[in-house]
């Protein structure tokens, strides 16, 4: 089933312990389309400006992936530049030009209106609402990222979104933020009962938490030899778990299972190189292999 | 199979955002021996002083541990008082006298010294040292568990050690320290390059990761609606997983795997009450049972 995704592409400067990138593809819904395009075909909402070229647009192809929803629009693309700490546990933003993206107002062709499954990267609560408000059907599932900022900030147009969303995916901190809650069983919990029905906790290389119901599932983090550059691993991460999802097609505890552990491995590719580079030149085996890792990785008998 | 501990037994003040305790029995030995008397016969090795009663001494009774090697000398009981942070990652110790521990030299029975099974609790590696060095039979393991202060003051006496330690047991923090490695990976290929053939990773909220040849386990912490005190998880979590092992009396993946799930089912009900006023009023099948819940925080099929 068809996967709709809204959210940044942009332009990255990144300088890790492992070297630097001057300019590199990056933003929420490029990271977020190349890793679900491994599972499903993807719809690509956002905007870029004439800076972004026919080659920096090869990301795209050749993959499952629609971008007659990306707009190309006067003036220059979103660009950030950021630093990351030694241990790569934090990073500094050095800069942030949102160029085009300030004025984004998303527009779904057509044909993207009734797309099943639907991903709201992190971008401002009221454009995430204007792209629910443009959907011909309700979607069978809609997940939503957001950040601090927009926690803090937005707060009451995020509450009322949220009771249109199916899957919350934020990190520790930011589910901590929203519910006032520290300890994570209470802060689902009390995200729940704001209305989406399942929440995803992020936590680096911590892993990943599912709570549904009463039930909650946790899958770590691949131990890795190299973590290169933790850019955009939560938004492959949520690739591969909406991608897993949308080609299962329904959803149920062992279909958001198998999504968690999908959204850890493109998650773990992520970080292996700079920016796209591992993800872009991926082969499903190696995604099943790796899924098969976390199998290992995770088993016990009693 | 029988199973030695040497380590500490102490009088705790913990405060805790959920309370305060003035005067608790604690340290590692005490703790470990709990949590592994659930599943083997357990030998103590350890010192208390004179303000030692016999009601304090009921926590070991009517369980299988031998305290015959407890000794009971002149002067007062090591005594430790901690504060734990609002969100309990951190804390800051308020007062350490040690006391009889000053002087604390381990002499084990003569019983003991063919125990198959042996944890040389966090104590000065000159101490541990001479445990093994009482020994009649090399054990089938030898467990060790360490912290920052000796690596950094006694690193030559422990390096020394290492190498006749099968499991080391330590937290991520010590094991970036002992390697010098941050990525937790490489720091196991550089520790298992000093003895150990096992290194298990305790990671506190975060689980924990067994290390050994080229095979990584990973087990989450199970998540908890309260936290009253983490004081002894650590040691209860050793204590489930030697345990474990014990009673498996073999040492493959399999045991390990498993002794590292009651492990953590161990710490997790370590943490619930203050010191262990939880722990030492559990029922076999109440383990049993956290235990499946383990299975099911962690299922998965792909």
């Amino acid at each position: 089933m068809t996967l709709l995704v809204v959210g940044s592409v942009a332009f990255d400067a990144v300088e890790t312990p492992h070297g630097k990138v001057e300019r590199m593809i990056g933003g929420a819904a490029t990271y977020f389309a190349v890793a679900a395009s491994y599972f499903v075909s993807v719809r690509l909402v956002g905007v870029v400006g004439e800076d972004f070229t026919h080659d920096d647009a090869a990301i795209f192809r050749g993959r499952r992936i629609d971008t007659a929803g990306l707009e190309r629009v006067k003036g220059l693309t979103f660009f950030w530049a950021g630093r990351y700490s030694p241990d790569m546990n934090d990073r500094t933003t050095l800069r942030t030009d949102l160029n085009v993206f300030a004025d984004f107002q998303p527009k779904l062709p057509e044909i993207y209106r009734k797309s099943p499954f639907v991903f709201l990267a992190n971008i401002q609560p009221a454009l995430q609402r204007s792209v629910l408000q443009q959907m011909g059907a309700r979607p069978k599932v809609v997940a939503l990222d957001t950040m601090n900022y927009w926690i803090e900030g937005s707060n009451a147009e995020l509450r009322e979104l949220l009771r249109d969303v199916d899957v919350l995916m934020i990190n520790d901190a930011e589910a901590r933020q929203l519910s006032g809650e520290y300890n994570l069983l209470r802060a689902g919990r009390a995200i729940r009962a704001m209305g989406p029905k399942m929440l995803v906790i992020k936590r680096g290389e911590h892993g990943a938490l599912l709570v549904e119901g009463n039930s909650v599932f946790s899958v770590p983090a691949m131990p890795l030899d190299k973590v290169h550059d933790p850019t955009g691993a939560g938004d492959s991460f949520a690739g591969g778990f909406m991608g897993s999802l949308a080609a299962a097609g329904r959803v149920n505890s062992a279909s958001l299972r198998k999504a968690m552990v999908y959204g850890s491995v493109m998650g773990s590719f992520a970080v292996e190189h700079f920016g796209l580079e591992r993800l872009r030149h991926l082969k499903r085996p190696e995604i099943n292999a790796r899924a098969r890792q976390f199998k290992k990785l995770t088993h016990f008998n009693l």
